[in-house]
């Protein structure tokens, strides 16, 4: 199998990583943003299936491979200079470990840092230490940092 | 005057920078990312203006500064970790260098890299060497990557 031409295009930094923007393919919320090595571009696109590097754990990390709650990618994006990519998604409940639907939940506003959303999921229940009102275990979250 | 809480938990990265995400505000666009560091950030909040730090020139660089075609900030968010920032923007014109609208026109489809967007801008408009078609010079862009 032939490596996709968009492995040669991408300009991964110093440290063979590129960011990845994630973004809900269908509202146009800016999800997360996470960094993926080679491998794991190329993973993402063999399975559609969006698979991160994590630095705190230099490793690969596949966004919910504890839950089954997956981040699907519909499109994969690059840059004009190579090197940062977009992904729209899907991604069902949260993205981010706190609970919260995306990670951008702190904002300036005038002279204060304010929290603008709330956690829809306990910490507990991401990390699979409980079951939620629905009866799910865990919601898909499988890392406690975006590595 | 004092600076704001925002910049102390701001997790800059060994080189004293921040990546930035920049969406147009109205359509969820995912237009461009940059660096800041912290004195860009800082300019930013202070004059509502978005204000990036080039990491080819080793400067600040002030979107549409030789043009007047500025990006405007309406929201500045900070994520989870603080390491990653989120812009929410007013960009007339193109954010990017090539002349499109967006930094993020190659899409992988397939086994192919494709283009998605064509320039709105001829390069040329775009660096100053010409008038557009609307009797306007330059469109806003000052910077050749994006640093």
């Amino acid at each position: 199998m032939t490596e996709h031409p968009i492995l040669d295009a991408i300009a991964f930094n110093a440290d063979g990583l590129v960011p990845a923007i994630a973004q809900q393919h269908d509202t146009g919320e800016v999800l997360m943003m996470a960094w993926m090595n080679r491998a794991a571009v190329a993973e993402t696109l063999a399975t559609g299936r969006v698979c991160y590097f994590s630095r705190s754990r230099n490793r690969l990390w596949r966004k919910g491979e504890t839950s089954g709650q997956v981040q699907k990618l519909l499109h994969l994006r690059l840059d004009c200079d190579g090197d940062t990519l977009l992904l729209l998604v899907d991604q069902p409940g949260v993205a981010c470990h706190t609970g919260r639907r995306a990670c951008f939940y702190r904002e300036a506003r005038g002279e204060a840092l304010v929290e603008i959303a709330a956690p829809l999921v306990a910490p507990d229940v991401l990390y699979g230490h409980a079951h939620d009102k629905t009866g799910h275990d865990k919601t898909g979250q499988d890392e406690t940092g975006h590595g």
